[in-house]
């Protein structure tokens, strides 16, 4: 077996496995379930994870990787601030409401307890997103075309969680058929944003 | 046993029951758990809750219940559509800050599938506050004093989702020892909100 069919299988997995576990709530959701899900054996998929908390586990790290390589590392190579902000908002939102990836990235909000070692390290890349963020909040607010107002009376900090909540909180109220779609919830999100830092 | 005292045991079960499913995971707890918890026999527990999803589902309840009675009624009293949106925004952030309801409340997003028939009650419940909202956000749009503006960027439907967005991810960052408390927090969103509105 070549890397690129092992990489490919743990991800089919973990696709699979995160389709299960939103439909039928992750403890409800068997390794057997998974495993007849791929027409894997049972030691098939045993071969690929040890434990289900290592296939939770690495379906949120697989979406924390998603937001780097879809989010984070293209951003971060526009120099305006203002720009950036933009690009972060619309490239987040795209994550949340691609039909691909929904299902690995809405398991990030999955509150099954997970072993102490494996959350520290989703939170700690999930609180790198969160500084990232902060930290261009107060860039925007500082050095945009705005400038010359008044000190901001929303802190980066809470616009970074604001921002984080609208978009995140997403999974619960969308509906491919409904009237808010990427093409015109990007904009006004965008808009909310931008007019409330600068309130 | 007194009516009150019927009420007040079953209320006491919810808020235990709410505890362990968020220190354990919902599935991870067991009717057991939460009758020894309670120091209940079995029987005791099953002669006021007859299955696990039937104790989830009045969590939910109770929950929407504490926002009708915290949120809705008290903001259905006040004439002024913008002083109704601020008092919303500060008596939903605080139901969702308060010590005593937030282990209730936060099962509101607890993602295990309900029976149909009982999702359907809650998603009815959260539909009509999305409703209201919608509809107050418009009203401030059109008959605030920052009226003579041009029309608002943000639809009254996007401008809701944000504000539950932001509100209903607190739980996912708030520490009560951190530096986002209350009394900050409220101004800080409704700040936002305004200026994101009238962007």
């Amino acid at each position: 077996m070549t890397r690129e069919t092992v990489v490919d299988s743990r991800q089919e997995i973990l696709r699979t496995a995160a389709r299960l576990f939103q439909q039928r709530g992750y403890d409800a959701t068997s390794m057997n379930d998974v495993a007849a899900a791929l027409k894997l054996s049972k030691g098939g998929l045993y071969h690929h994870f040890q434990s289900k908390d290592e296939i939770l586990f690495e379906i949120m790290n697989h979406a924390m990787e998603i937001t780097d390589e879809r989010v984070l590392n293209p951003v971060r190579a526009i120099a305006d601030p203002e720009d950036r902000l933009r690009a972060l908002i619309r490239l987040h939102i795209e994550v949340v409401l691609s039909p691909r990836d929904r299902e690995i990235t809405v398991m990030l909000h999955e509150n099954h307890p997970l072993p102490p070692s494996l959350r520290k390290r989703i939170n700690s890349r999930k609180k790198d997103y969160i500084h990232f963020l902060e930290n261009l909040m107060a860039e925007v607010q500082n050095k945009s075309r705005h400038a010359h107002r008044a000190k901001a009376k929303v802190s980066p900090r809470a616009a970074a969680f604001a921002l984080l909540g609208m978009i995140n909180w997403i999974y619960q109220w969308y509906k491919p058929e409904g009237d808010l779609q990427a093409q015109n919830l990007i904009p006004q999100f965008t808009d909310l944003i931008f007019g409330g830092i600068f309130a």
